[in-house]
């Protein structure tokens, strides 16, 4: 069976996984850091990394695509998006009011969680749970894992579905990041062809880099795309790590490889002196609840 | 005295707040979370925030901007930048080895981190401390503390040289990181002005929100810079959370608004139907050792 290498068992992006693989035969194999994920894929121990990309609470954004870029050289083989949503957790039974019921507010002590699930959950906390001493740690999982291991204390954490059932807790209240359009962007990486009925549409990733920072250079890179009309979803300049203030330029497009807009395009980019990186051309699955 | 929010003692922000103010009479307001960092601001209680914005371990990039953005209207008031560096921080005097010396990376049984930093320094432990366990907290800070709390187990943490000496540990070796060429980008925001000498250069920081979403929108946007010549230091499409699909993008212009190109530049992109904010023109500082 295919493997993918994915971070811990109930982190959010054991969670985005598993929704991705339903009806896939792929086995998920737990990685305690993203640099784990990314090298057991690229050692050949696994077939795919599955890798939080945009707005996440799973690491840093910029240190997954600087990872990508530096470290490994493994094609993106899909996208998907994922809704970031975190929940309430806890013991329903240790939080029941006196007159029984639903779970009582007041009842609860403290609230565990990652600081950054936390800090998406600043209205909600401050406006339900305003008594409640908060307390973080290094992610949602571990937060629900010390929850359970406290019985009796009245304490909650913020956290996934998903290891919340792993540890017999109960799902309070679900949905208590402050903004709903929340939305993760997950990538699937690695030398195997991925292919799964769904998609929505094709993208392609590129790695820009100018030859020199001259005012204008990105524009002139741009025209390229502008003038046949096809359509980025999706750029972001990023230092090159050689020297401050040089800069590469990540590109997404709405749009397969495998046309012949996109390849005369990037023929154009590369022949005014820009190195073209393809990071990959892949299906984009949305989220379908 | 003008007093700044700030992330809690010993975190990176700690450290780089503390640079950034030598010889500046501020009093930093140490914050549990970021939400709180600006709100402290934003209430009035403190006259800046002080914001990580690139390239951090303290917290979510895109979360701060979406906080800057969507929850806060404080103005951007200096920026500077500060060596991402992490260090191997323990007790040098249960460290060494029989036959006295330096610390012996073979007596450390344990390395504590924030997850990212741990990343950060993969190639570091694989390679000097292959044989240590590996615990992730959720800060560099809480790690020192926690290895401060626990005398004669070997154990180290890798975190800031201000943590360290707050807690009277040794920094063992310094700049474990992999890569040299890390620099945090750290933003000063709020209402009140500020001024120090030793800029570099100034900046305007803005926010365009295309009418919609068509082939060659930003493409049409950049040309009001390229054609006269302003240079743009960095780029980047952030979803509005509106619906998705929908961007709005930040631009980093290597100008003072207080010129006569930039207005110009700007009033033409709104006069194509874009809304402009302009999140704030201000100096910015490069690091002086």
């Amino acid at each position: 069976m295919p493997t993918a290498a994915v971070l811990p068992k109930g982190t959010f992006s054991d969670e985005a996984a598993r929704y991705f693989f339903q009806g896939v035969p792929v086995e998920l194999k737990y990685q305690k850091m993203i640099a784990d994920v990314f090298k057991s894929t690229a050692r050949g121990d696994t077939d795919w990394s599955v890798v939080p990309i945009e707005n996440t609470i799973d690491g840093s954004v910029s240190l997954h695509m600087d990872w990508l870029v530096h470290e490994v050289d493994l094609p993106i083989r899909a996208e998907w998006v994922f809704p970031a949503i975190q929940n309430l957790v806890g013991r329903r039974s240790e939080l029941t009011g006196a007159e029984g019921g639903d779970w009582d507010p007041s009842k609860i002590t403290k609230v565990l969680s990652h600081p950054v699930a936390m800090a998406q959950c600043y209205e909600f906390l401050r406006s339900r749970l305003p008594h409640a001493e908060l307390e973080t740690l290094s992610s949602t999982a571990e937060a629900i894992r010390t929850v359970h291991a406290n019985p009796g204390l009245g304490w909650a954490a913020i956290g996934t579905h998903t290891a919340a059932a792993d540890y017999g807790l109960d799902v309070l209240q679900e949905g208590v990041t402050d903004h709903d359009n929340n939305y993760t962007r997950f990538l699937l990486v690695g030398d195997k062809p991925f292919d799964k009925p769904g998609a929505s549409h094709y993208k392609t990733s590129i790695l820009i880099t100018l030859p020199e920072d001259y005012p204008g250079a990105l524009h002139q890179v741009l025209s390229a795309f502008a003038w046949r009309r096809v359509n980025l979803s999706r750029i972001e300049s990023r230092p090159t790590k050689k020297k401050l203030g040089n800069y590469y330029f990540f590109i997404d497009i709405e749009m397969s490889l495998d046309t012949v807009l996109l390849p005369a395009a990037i023929a154009e980019i590369e022949a005014i002196g820009c190195q073209v990186r393809i990071l990959g051309s892949y299906p984009s699955y949305p989220y379908e609840g």
